[in-house]
């Protein structure tokens, strides 16, 4: 029995809480402790966020596929998962959790709040990257999903970690985690201005790669519904 | 069947103890070794104690479940888990091997026995930091180990790496381990008279988690059973 | 039913873009952050690529088997695996992904789309090095894929990631990458004039690999079919 | 069928001499890369151990059990595990195998083949750490393989990567490996006089745990030959 839609609904909203409290909250501590080396840095920003995105996963998975990511969602209704009726739930959860995280974050760091960011991130270099990073992303999740769903924790935890360095704009590849960190003035933080382009340029690499697994794996609109670790547990 | 109450409790003890040398121990070489850059002494610390943690939940857990933490064994008996009359056992082996742990840590480094520790950890970001951070850990293992509970050591190791960089506290997020903690005045301590609060703060967040998880999974206080890993496998 | 060999030839060109876009992306991004520390930024380079072989391998794996390696290619067709009526197929796809993922990396980080790399690696501790780093590199396939095709992806990616520190030449150990790497004058490039040599070393180490598996897994040439993790998957 | 002695003897042989080898060239290239920041150099030599271990008992744990250290062999006789006629074998193996690293590695980065070692490593901190950490390594081991012997290659890695960090001597836990670093006067040797009572205390604790494990799960003396990974693929 699949677990009811506000039981998902609010995994979802945790689960993107935690994510971006990770993030950003990585990154404060490691600003705040690197004395300007931001390679050091960034190196500890990206363990804390591929080794979340292992725990958050193997724990809100179960319940509502832990997607965390409004891309990842739209996906997978496209390919007959989640139904597009239950699309909006999933993408609002995830936004309000976002928000959330970034508010949590800020608090354990006795920061304000809010505040907007002003980290300039443009440009077609990094647009691009956000294409390709989010191509990844799905091509991963369809990939590993495809297989045994019980690697899919792993193998999104690995690729983000990878991400952080391959592309200029270190991978954001989420448009609910995008907006969250518009809100924070910190080492992960985006300008408010640049979240619409970078969002689009998610959806882009995330259509792509949808369709290109389509014609890779013919029988994948049949197991989409699969993709949600959960189902299959609670079945 | 089973493995016998002593068993369990010196498996407790043993868990705990190494649990402590690693976190106590690997601060100290990293302090030690990194000429005062705390954000790379912060993250070999980090991966010293992810590493121990997957390391002694896979290695103890089928023998007493490898709770290791005084706010799981609490929250594993309010779900019906572990019975209550065992709690003081396992909180005692926790409590005792957390000291066993630090004065193992002192010795390998050549250090006296004890010390009290002179590092201030308080204030309302890092209570609320120890809330959040407990809140996670017990989301973590609630989550992770209803869908198969061989992946709880990997869940557990990766949300503490996280952890320790996303809260201001570098999440303790364990009662007998911050008690053991206060006495070593290295790298890691946390002065004796913040036990008390962080402790508090850890109750609260685990015991928030529980209810949660309660509503987000009807059927967990039937599976809380399991929780302890060796169970299942004993039988 | 395996997938036909057009299906396989485009996993293969995605997956070996993906690779060499990580590791030569990566390059660039550590270099530019660390302040000519070399060791951090080759740490940095390791953990981004180590990970994004998991996560390839796992979503690529269960399609074509994830090669990405014109040497696996080769020693799987010697043991019975890949035809080689296909071999040509897989060798070309891993050619033309390295050199899309090195123009890949190249637009992601704004720079001219390639690049001859000026980066000397030659002389024989290094072509020993590769040698040695290709032959393990296939040990580690056979031995592992011999009991339980799900671990390649972690074997491979923790050996990776091991073998970039413990060579001299930091492990290229695959010829396709090797060429596309060439087309990169950035932190991971290495000069077109040493392509054939390396390329060579990585044969020769992974031929002395596979035979001295036959040796030691008798059984190893009915089995090889199975290093294509899709095949079983797909059946 | 279990593989023949001969086949198992070269197994532990080449699995040695690629620990080895990691151990001894990821030392020399942190050494050279790091500008004297040991604490960086350390981190890198700890996560290309930590790889190794897990890739290589995912490899060769199927063939001879992958103990690749004189410890685990003789607890594992004496468990009833490994017959004590192959005792012998087996620590040959890891011997000559550990010396061969050394070499490898030194050719690996054009240094004479052999050096000895001029890194004094003594006292009572080290000579209890190596206790310390060789009773860890086979609680771990005991521990692991109890359950599901697939899991000690991960739990071996991540103990083995803790280590490094929590104890004063850096984990040297095995007296195969402790020799070979006593042949080569770089990052990770350690002086020849140094062996004996560094392989002593190795011994001493591997025993102490190993007894403590007897008493822990009765059921071990029955199960251990299963720690041998392989022989259960094998039937």
């Amino acid at each position: 029995m699949k677990p009811t839609l506000p039981r998902r609904f609010v995994s979802e909203l945790f689960g993107t809480s935690f994510l971006v409290a990770a993030v950003i909250g990585s990154g404060i501590m490691a600003e705040r402790l690197s004395n300007g080396n931001v390679a050091l840095a960034l190196l500890a920003n990206t363990v804390a966020t591929g080794a979340a995105l292992v725990a958050l996963i193997l724990a809100f998975g179960p319940i509502s596929g832990a997607h965390l990511n409004p891309v990842v969602s739209v996906m997978d209704a496209l390919e007959g998962g989640l139904p597009w009726t239950e699309v909006p739930h999933y993408v609002i959860a995830q936004i309000v959790g976002g928000i959330v995280g970034t508010v949590v974050a800020h608090l354990m760091f006795g920061l304000p709040i809010i505040s907007f960011s002003r980290h300039a991130r443009a440009g077609s270099p990094q647009l691009f990257s956000e294409f390709v990073a989010t191509f990844g992303l799905l091509c991963v999740i369809w990939g590993s999903s495809r297989l045994r769903s019980n690697t899919v924790p792993f193998a999104v935890g690995a690729y983000i970690t990878a991400a952080y360095w391959f592309t200029s704009s270190t991978s954001f590849a989420n448009p609910a985690v995008t907006l969250a960190r518009s809100l924070s003035d910190t080492f992960t933080g985006i300008r408010p201005r640049d979240v619409t382009c970078f969002a689009a340029a998610q959806f882009l690499g995330g259509f792509a790669a949808t369709l290109q697994f389509r014609w890779l794996v013919p029988t994948l609109p049949a197991r989409a519904a699969d993709v949600l670790v959960t189902h299959r547990a609670e079945r």
